[in-house]
């Protein structure tokens, strides 16, 4: 039996002699079991099997709102106390409080719609919205990226003091590695989501959002991403977003900061959701302190690769062939792929592409100056991707591209700290 | 000035007005520094500046000791207290701490040398040794580890207790994940390396050793792998090879197990090298719960592409035509591709090769009945890889497919837990 998740049921259940009717909100769930948000706010997985079920209300669909600007109401403190935000949608399940209350389970949720359903933003900031797209955010791509940036840039040349800008959790860490080199930014630029947590669907949403409000007020002209801390729901962590990584499919403290330590905190307090608390673990850029520029142009025919165990190098000529322009490998331990790639790679980097190595062990540094396979590589011409994430050596390649031609250039580039996707202190 | 690594020199460098004089032996390092280790066993790193460099002693280069089997001498408690292992020796760096007695750098080492760099061994088994491969683990592939499996396989047949398989670190977990689906074991399988850690390069090597020679004489009957725990240097983990990974590049700590606790400790005192001390944190097979079998037929046409924003779809049909019989997606969150991939996807499943689904998240488990795009994944025909690893869900695949062909039997095995590789229980 299929149950779309936000129909509101009625479903009795043999239980002994006796029958028991549970009636609630279907909820999405990952067992075989039917999962009801009760009235009461509590969830209960029911066996599918002998149940009868009676359908009270199919689930409204929820349209994409369109594109265009919410004015809110003024927060309780009066105009002048609160600085002006801009928070740009463009999807993604941060809205998921509303989900429930509404019964819809589209991700198309405008602006106004996580405005009405998180009001404590409206103590923090006067916030005005704009829907950019209403996509799910492994549809995104880089010309997507370009005209985010584009919006992020003329929301500061506008008088915005801080942007927020939701997104789907899947690849928010591309975006916002992608509007870290594009973005040059006197204010701080803040991705936001949230993890889909079937036992507490709303509870990150808000917290998440507050959070990101707090930062967008705040000192640090970067951008980041805002999210859930740990399991005792009282910080988000504030990650640089060159080195932030969603690191487990669902769990709400999903995105870690990898070879650094994220930024800061930012606490959360329910019985006080406009108390601002922050505290820094890394230096980072003080508002103000760089002037706004937007640097948008991509190279988007760049590929990543990861490299396994008998991998064929002949994937390499694929992406020549269809005309990539730059290539990043996802090699072993500290930046290594078998032998039988090296004259791949070699007459690759010969025609101008620059090829990145990466490590597929995320955390540490490349090296290819211990083995013999590195000391080969880097004769063929590899380009050393330092401790970047594969993903954000991905983005970085994609815009080194973007601003540079010569092959010299773009090694020197990307192995320059652009945007703390380089560690200059190793952590660990 | 590129000094080799194992080169004897003395360095005199000034210092104020007086001039230091370093002797001692070249280290590898990731720095722009010379790096000595001096006789006194410190290391000492030096500014490549206005130093006077004299060579004392190139570095011998250890050539491969070919293959052969090398019977040690007895342990010193007797031949009958301790039991008997077989060193099965692929490569690798485990051997470092000959590495800086010696002054060889080369990766090829036989069981014999390191039976002599660790002599401790011989106070926990008799042991024998045979040297398969001298390879860096970067070039290992599915043949290779056929021939393994075998050599496995006969070694517990002609009475081996316990099997140590030595292996360079970059693919040790795809080697250990291939084991565990090709050989049914009775006895412990433990795979092990070192870690080449600049300060301190020798000490993982003799630990990591001896932790695995302790796990090889004992009772867990599964394939493991036993690398340095922590930085207290006090105990190595002993993971389940199919949950295993190499999360850092140069770490000694850089093996972890994900989506599981790792099966125990094995704790070291340096003082008290033969005391045997585990500690378990999880269930596992016990000796001689098994019957010793041999499945080693693998697919090696089976490829792991990875997903990132803007990938093209293409590299799909690329592997088509290359002949691969089976594919493993590393999606983004729950695991998803975008929009465009679905066509492609279902394409591929209709033409009667599976596509299995991961998440480039490596933590939490993959759903795709959660949001539209999984659930259309679902209907192009993808498997979804549950709880595995993409390098694991990738040899699995290649093991799958050498066992069975009917598309329904290959979802179904690959859907079933069969080396621990799919968590019954979730952690976290």
């Amino acid at each position: 039996m299929q149950l779309r998740e936000g129909t509101r049921v009625r479903i009795k259940k043999k239980s002994g002699n006796g029958t028991v009717v549970y009636e609630g909100t279907v909820m999405p769930t990952m067992s075989s079991n039917i999962v009801l948000k009760l009235d009461n706010g509590y969830n209960v997985g029911i066996h599918p099997e002998h149940v009868d079920v009676e359908v009270i209300k199919s689930p409204k669909i929820m349209k994409g709102a369109g594109k265009g600007t919410y004015e809110l109401e003024k927060g309780p403190r009066g105009e002048n106390d609160l600085p002006s935000l801009s928070i740009l949608s463009t999807g993604g399940t941060i809205a998921s409080k509303v989900d429930y209350r509404t019964g819809a389970v589209s991700p198309q949720f405008s602006t106004e719609d996580i405005l009405e359903a998180i009001p404590e933003l409206g103590q923090i900031a006067n916030i005005r919205g704009k829907v950019l797209y209403s996509i799910l955010s492994e549809n995104m791509r880089a010309e997507y990226w370009q005209k985010l940036a584009t919006e992020v840039y003329n929301e500061i040349k506008n008088g915005a003091e801080g942007i927020i800008v939701t997104h789907g959790t899947d690849t928010m860490g591309y975006t916002a590695a992608a509007l870290s080199f594009m973005v040059q930014t006197p204010v701080p630029i803040v991705l936001v989501g949230s993890q889909r947590s079937s036992d507490r669907p709303s509870s990150d949403a808000a917290m998440n959002a507050i959070g990101a409000a707090k930062v967008a007020c705040g000192d640090i002209a970067e951008v980041v991403v805002v999210m859930h801390g740990d399991t005792s729901d009282n910080f988000c962590f504030i990650h640089r977003a060159t080195k932030v990584r969603k690191l487990h499919t669902s769990a709400r403290d999903a995105f870690q900061s990898v070879n650094d330590r994220p930024i800061g905190k930012v606490y959360y307090d329910a019985n006080d959701p406009g108390n601002i608390k922050f505290e820094f673990l890394s230096a980072y850029t003080r508002r103000d302190e760089n002037e706004l520029k937007l640097k948008g142009k991509l190279e988007e025919k760049c590929s990543l690769i990861k490299f396994y165990p008998g991998a064929d190098p002949g994937i390499l000529d694929f992406f020549v062939a269809q005309g990539y322009k730059g290539i990043v490998l996802e090699g072993t331990g500290l930046g290594h792929v078998s032998a039988e790639w090296i004259p791949y790679v070699e007459r690759v980097t010969k025609s101008g592409i620059p090829v990145v190595m990466t490590s597929q062990c995320l955390y540490g540094t490349v090296c290819d100056r211990v083995y013999d396979t590195g000391r080969d590589l880097i004769r063929a011409g590899i380009i050393e991707g330092e401790d970047m994430l594969p993903e954000t050596a991905l983005v970085k390649l994609m815009w080194v591209l973007g601003q540079a031609t010569d092959m010299d250039e773009v090694q020197a580039m990307m192995q320059k700290n652009i945007a703390g996707e380089i560690s200059e202190t190793r952590v660990r």
